[in-house]
């Protein structure tokens, strides 16, 4: 099979840098361009602050960094990685001309036309790119996934609305470092501290979730109607993000039937074997001290890509549910989703070939 | 005003360290006893592994460690620090001989007929001592302050509960390590990791808040009804518990009414100008990424004894309301609130002198 | 006595804050100007990021902050915390006009003409001033301390240097965050990690210190001679500078000698009680896990003014020294140290009252 | 190939854990003892409590842990991860039965017929096994690995001993909370914190390295008579040791020399293509900021057994020299080095098959 060729957009942050490192030994995608914006015209070696715990991947050592905006891209698929502020301005650019965009920005998740996507439980959602198409006269198209902490949510809610119906939702998140991105957090603002504070964050938990977990109808998502009430901080840990679920549940509950469907959750990627699938996108813990970020965040087949819950227990009453949710956030947060997103429209036949 | 002789039990723990160094410049008190167990007979300053950044003050430094159990103890308030396994065994014998027991332990905490105080909210539950005595027999008795992330959870409640009426509580904590005492959590447990789990701190959090916020008639306390979901996480910061609050409440609210109730919230410590009183036991900041543990916890006009309440916001209604709350867990959620308890009963007269 | 109007030239820098926090309650001085740069023109409390745990003193609350360069200063003294680089444009330029400079800032450190002071080694070395005055025209005049990790280094050095002369050093530190200001180090590159490398920081300790430990011949500094080889390395700590230091000395050492060297030391500052002075600027201590930041760093009478020494021990033969040396680097080695140099030049009748 | 049956003593520790972990794939290697001390007859999943962030290997979850004294083991080698006290009195009579052991615990590496290797260095010092066994009379030998910052350090050394010759040095660590094992270092102690002492190891690292850079004689070590002087300090770091070492040469030295004596240093393990073998043993590093333990701890072609050499600068004159030194504490410093000396019995044919 010929390798298609992808580009990853904002190749030299945090997450370009985990998306890059995750697609150089990709069985299906190789790297054709990497674009930057205060690097344009550098290589990559040279002027990426490379900061994952491994030396930089030959493979794009010594690739040009090109321009989002000017440059002509080689790709069919666009990853990307982009800040918000770009990518408002250049994904739309790029779709129109014929690439196809898998993004991590937030800035068109929420437009009614664009697919938010978590590969296990949404896949369907994807029915919106024709009306997308059409409506905007795009050649290719854009296609998101959501925020970090929202793809550890939503991932642990799934079997649960499914298994018994969500009222509400609260949640207290405890994000890593990694994504603030780079320089991001000021090591004076979180040594010895916790800031309960991310800009924006609570909103893309509490919106997100609803556009995810609605339903497609013709070309339209209805939303989910819980409400989802979140308050996040920062705390001093590198990478993992740690969520204190609370749910209130439409019908009584009974934990092992919550177990049950947790542990056999799958989705479409499972279903397709699909290169970044994981295969079990749940890892259920009864140890009483887990899921733990540092000892839990790589767990899984695909390391990154599976969220581990634990401490489930009963609420204040039948109908409620109490549960600790543990995510990689630059993985299965960010460049895991989004690659594995890739490799859904190419499942789907959504790429040509 | 001649000085109260007070004993500190359990003085060479991290609480019993805090104790003694609020201790040894009280206008009302003076240090005639410390108590330890593997280290009876040794001299204070010469076996105390010391823990605060400052030097162990000099009244202290040559004091010879007693046994809580076996030696005779010539302090009429004994400050409890103890273990709850030892407290158990030891507090009711010193009540029985006489002494005023005044127990940070949670070995008595939830006996009927012991009050579980935090100044400012429920100074009236004292009144429990008098059945207290007579069922027991005891020449002295016993009183206790609650667990560290209680007392700065129901500080916050307490003028919401007034004010608007609970119906239910969800908070999330992000505890501090110095919580668990020395050595307490492993270094490998806790550097770039939350641990998700405290062993019984949630129990405590549910049980010790409902009789707080309790009511007193005739010599019973009738329980608050409201439930309280918990989930305890230890984070990695020194000092300063950060709790993430949502309470459903009784009555509409309105923001600037609670931020009114909080800031001119005071109790009996505040009318009596204790010493260890702070002017205001809720700072309230506005400031959107506060209040935090390393800035915070020390805010006030007696250092640490006041909460930090910030973020506050409405929840997903208009009977719901969201919030940030930080306090000193040694300070005012153990030895601060357990030294001005001292205070209260001998501003009550129930101290002879 | 009436108070001196000083000011603080980068005020809302992390060494500009420490240096307000020290002046508010100062008995001689009094803040007449706070400059900024990007924060010109704005209220200082309302523009700060006040990173001290503790309140914005009320006394700089509601101060404008002026511009250092095109404003009209009010002050006799200057505090100046500036950037080097700003510094070298503004502080010379100040003293022509009248001004006194007390310089935190490299820039003028290594002027052959410019003093570098750390008040209890060499205050002779002031005399430097009067040539600098002719050479220069400057009305006022510029004072220098030396850069953090140095200040706590001499400090150390000084009574061996007096007591057994000195051959070589050779310095490993271990520095703490603060000292590279705000931002400053990123989160992602410290948690879990030490950076071996300090820009700048390493000539500075092998320069200053040689010309600190120099001997004033008329007016001129002849420095010492002996060579320093320093390795200087970021590790995870908010403030306090550990260093680990070898020294070979010129003539044979008795350890117990070298300890009283140390306890028994002192300076001008001290014998003319100088407000920032603190008793001993030097605390030996014995144990042997000490000195450590967290614990010892506000140590001694003026909190933060005295440095730690401890881990005394011989080398690898009889004339060879090795100890561990901490101090406070934004107190003793940056604010405290510019002030006590301020002090110095009011005791020394040098500034015009 | 029939795989060889070894055990590993004192499994259940960080550092019995790490061995573990290698070798459960291991080409030539297949457990067959487990031992613990407090945990004999229980699981080995079940008791364990298990500290690599990756979980427990399948082939180890269910092996019931033994005891060291006595129940009959079944393995030719016996890798020793025993607290030191324990391997006192157990590897002695273990190697009396016949078995082989290589230990990490420090208990014989000082004893004049006990070889202490590392692997790339000193191979040949295996000689001493002949001697060892005659005066011992044992039926098998033990043999041993340095403790964790002295391999790390050798390393580095080794290249620049045969190349410019070496008459002292001074080494500053900074070592890893793995080091210390668990629950080892309380959080406590170290958060925001560097303790500049580690019981022991000064002497070890002076005393190790003069023997390891030796020269075998017969059978006898003429141990290397450079002198050694240490400064041990922990930091908060969760693996990889790092060291700023200066170093007084014989001869002078030119730095690309030396350069290409490091890069190209390799040894008997490599000529061997040994199983644990890196192709490289030494990394270096012109970055100025590297290494860095959390970025290059697992460097190399076997993750965690190259040491990374950066910093590599002039001392004060042309016959010294500076340089950082990281290796990973756990794996290079202990379990990796532990088992490539298996390795190493193993092509020198003085393991039974």
């Amino acid at each position: 099979m010929k390798k298609i060729k992808v580009g990853v957009l904002g190749a030299t942050g945090l997450v370009g840098q985990r998306i890059c490192s995750m697609l150089v030994n990709h069985p299906w995608f190789e790297i054709a361009d990497l674009t930057g914006k205060t690097s344009v015209g550098k290589i990559y070696g040279e002027t990426v602050n490379w900061l994952i715990p491994s030396e930089i991947p030959d493979k794009i050592l010594n690739i040009k960094i090109k321009s989002s905006n000017n440059d002509k891209l080689n790709s069919d698929i666009l990853f990307s990685a982009l800040p918000s502020s770009e990518a408002k301005q250049v994904e739309g650019k790029l779709a129109e001309k014929g690439h196809i965009i898998v993004s991590n920005a937030s800035s068109h998740r929420m437009d009614v036309d664009v697919p938010l996507i978590v590969g296990e439980i949404n896949s369907d959602h994807l029915k919106l790119i024709d009306s997308q198409k059409e409506k905007r006269g795009y050649k290719g198209f854009i296609t998101t996934n959501p925020n970090c902490s929202t793809i550890n949510l939503v991932l642990a809610l799934k079997p649960i609305q499914d298994l018994l119906g969500i009222n509400k939702i609260f949640v207290t998140t405890m994000q890593a470092l990694s994504g603030a991105g780079y320089p991001g957090v000021s090591s004076m603002q979180i040594i010895d501290n916790v800031i309960p504070y991310i800009e924006g964050e609570e909103e893309k938990l509490e919106t997100e979730t609803q556009k995810i977990l609605g339903k497609i109808n013709q070309d339209k998502i209805k939303n989910a109607t819980f409400p989802v009430a979140a308050s996040c901080n920062r705390v001093n840990t590198v990478d993992g993000h740690l969520l204190s679920v609370y749910i209130e549940t439409k019908i009584k509950m009974n934990l092992n039937d919550v177990i049950d469907a947790m542990t056999s959750f799958k989705g479409f990627p499972q279903d397709k074997k699909l290169p970044s699938a994981p295969l079990k996108p749940i890892l259920y813990t009864q140890k009483k001290d887990r899921p733990q970020p540092r000892l839990d965040r790589l767990s899984g087949s695909v390391p990154g890509m599976s969220i581990t819950v634990g401490r489930l227990r009963k609420g204040i009453d039948d109908k409620s549910l109490q549960l600790s949710v543990l995510g990689h956030n630059t993985i299965r947060g960010a460049a895991g989703t989004n690659i594995l997103l890739g490799e859904i429209l190419v499942a789907n036949g959504m790429v040509n070939q």
